[in-house]
């Protein structure tokens, strides 16, 4: 009888392809260059995904867990995602710290006058102005979309620089370091007094243009939107005429639609609005933070077929 | 007999005025505006400090003790420093969580690819080279020199974000949040390892041009430094020497000889430099929060001629 494949598409070093093969005995360990079109029949496990993947899709019969190397699942097709007997589990926890780093570099570089400071520095002028929009984090709130790994790590940071902290999620359920929590339609009421707006959804039908005119209308003109989660959640036209008009102070895209984001886009020149190239997630030593992950979840997997950590939840969508 | 005098230079509110003539009885208590030349030689107290006092030094014969409203001292002239009759405290730890959130917002945007991202951006380039000098706090060492109100708040942010902390100061000894502290000599050894260094020093006679190409040469090429304390700290053609040459990765000013920066200055156009017009101090209630460090010092000095928080220390120089 032929061996199930446990397929690597992620990269790895080769002590570390040596404890898988050891682990999985029952499977056939094949890296991404030795698969052929024969071989996706027979994959029962991969570690890793690309787009051939996902193309030939309908190939992939055995297919009873994935676990990706990234925090975001939306590359993997809708139909795998749905389907029930397929376990999918994320990386999302070993990108927490760094996104987090990204989000109060933004937070702190524009509340103090470091990014005013670039501008006017290009001018060549000593312009003491920057000190009317600069303050202080302490008691300013921030309210974030997504109280998973990341966000709970922005909520503690956040915490340790004595912001209020408001979270949103499905049900509205309490989490550690928030403050308060809400729904997605509880939430609206309180964007009138928050300082700071950061997405950190991953992308779903509710949270799809989530971010309108609707959203942006009802922040603070003080306030500023802050988009980790995925570029779809934004309506970029949107956006451009919030901070055209005023209507918001400024924002941080880490993420776009499309990516990558063609020179001729709009939100390149958009005012007040800081724009890095789907960076943030990086961590420096990737490999070596993200292997213990699978490797812990398949030795769980070998034993009986689940799952330790990071599994998605098909009802939630994430 | 006529009253000695607290003459009030900081900018105060009625109510506090009222509560200063009504804890301070002995003296006569006279704002700025209503000063005359003939009242010089009756001021005891100063709340406050303007280059007019400075001018006039050699009338202020009575004059006992200075409450500055910034953290600095070196607008006090040298005669009155010195002075042991005089005693002169400062408003430092107001301006330690301020401060601290600057070098912070410098640091994790130039860790987190958003300075890099900037630059991209004006190009219109989704350029994920950015990438490559990218990196987590975690592990990585920040040295400070000056570890008072401000460097002690550098070091516990520090510790927060999982860094390793070393501080120097004058003795070498041990300071809260700190893993290793050195004295000024002992410092130079520990800068081929060190990935960030922070000056915090008051400017004396040590700390005038000690950041000079002898220090840069001793840092690492992948380094940062940062200036929050004076100018004067750094021979600005040594700096822009070794960022050309890239001895170090970038730097960040918020402080520079002279100020205002005059236009014609090649600081302006450093390679990998970033400046901001001295305003990492600002605090946004600042009165609110100046106010009680100046109430409480002034209860205890109705009381017995000393004061409580803050006190300038001769033979240190800060």
């Amino acid at each position: 009888m032929t061996k199930p494949i446990l397929a690597v598409y992620a990269i790895i070093k080769d002590w570390q392809l040596k404890e898988i093969t050891e682990t999985a005995q029952e499977y056939e360990v094949k890296l991404k260059k030795d698969i052929t079109e024969e071989d996706l029949s027979r994959i029962q496990i991969v570690y890793g995904w690309n787009k051939y993947l996902s193309e030939k899709k309908d190939q992939l019969t055995q297919l009873r867990w994935i676990q990706k190397e990234t925090a975001g699942l939306d590359s993997i097709p809708e139909e795998i995602r749905n389907n029930e007997h397929i376990t999918i589990s994320n990386m999302s926890g070993v990108h927490a710290v760094p996104i987090t780093e990204n989000v109060f570099g933004y937070i702190m570089s524009v509340a103090r006058g470091i990014i005013a400071g670039i501008k006017s520095q290009q001018d060549k002028q000593w312009n003491k102005d920057i000190l009317s929009n600069m303050f202080s984090l302490k008691d300013k709130k921030i309210l974030v979309y997504g109280t998973g790994a990341i966000g709970k790590e922005i909520a503690r940071t956040a915490k340790f620089f004595q912001m209020t902290t408001l979270g949103v999620n499905s049900n509205g359920r309490e989490i550690t370091h928030y403050d308060q929590t809400y729904t997605m339609d509880d939430s609206l009421a309180s964007l009138a007094e928050v300082d700071f707006v950061v997405n950190a959804l991953p992308l779903t039908k509710v949270s799809k243009a989530y971010f309108n005119q609707v959203f942006f209308t009802k922040m603070k003109s003080s306030a500023y939107f802050i988009n980790i989660g995925r570029g779809e959640s934004v309506t970029n036209e949107d956006l451009l005429e919030a901070l055209d008009k005023g209507q918001i102070a400024g924002a941080y895209l880490d993420v776009t639609a499309p990516e990558p984001l063609p020179e001729d886009s709009e939100l390149w020149s958009g005012k007040n609005l800081v724009i890095t190239p789907h960076v943030s997630g990086n961590v420096e030593h990737f490999r070596e933070a993200i292997y213990p992950i699978f490797k812990e979840n398949l030795d769980q997997y070998i034993q009986d077929k689940t799952i330790v950590i990071n599994e998605y939840n098909r009802k939630k969508g994430y």
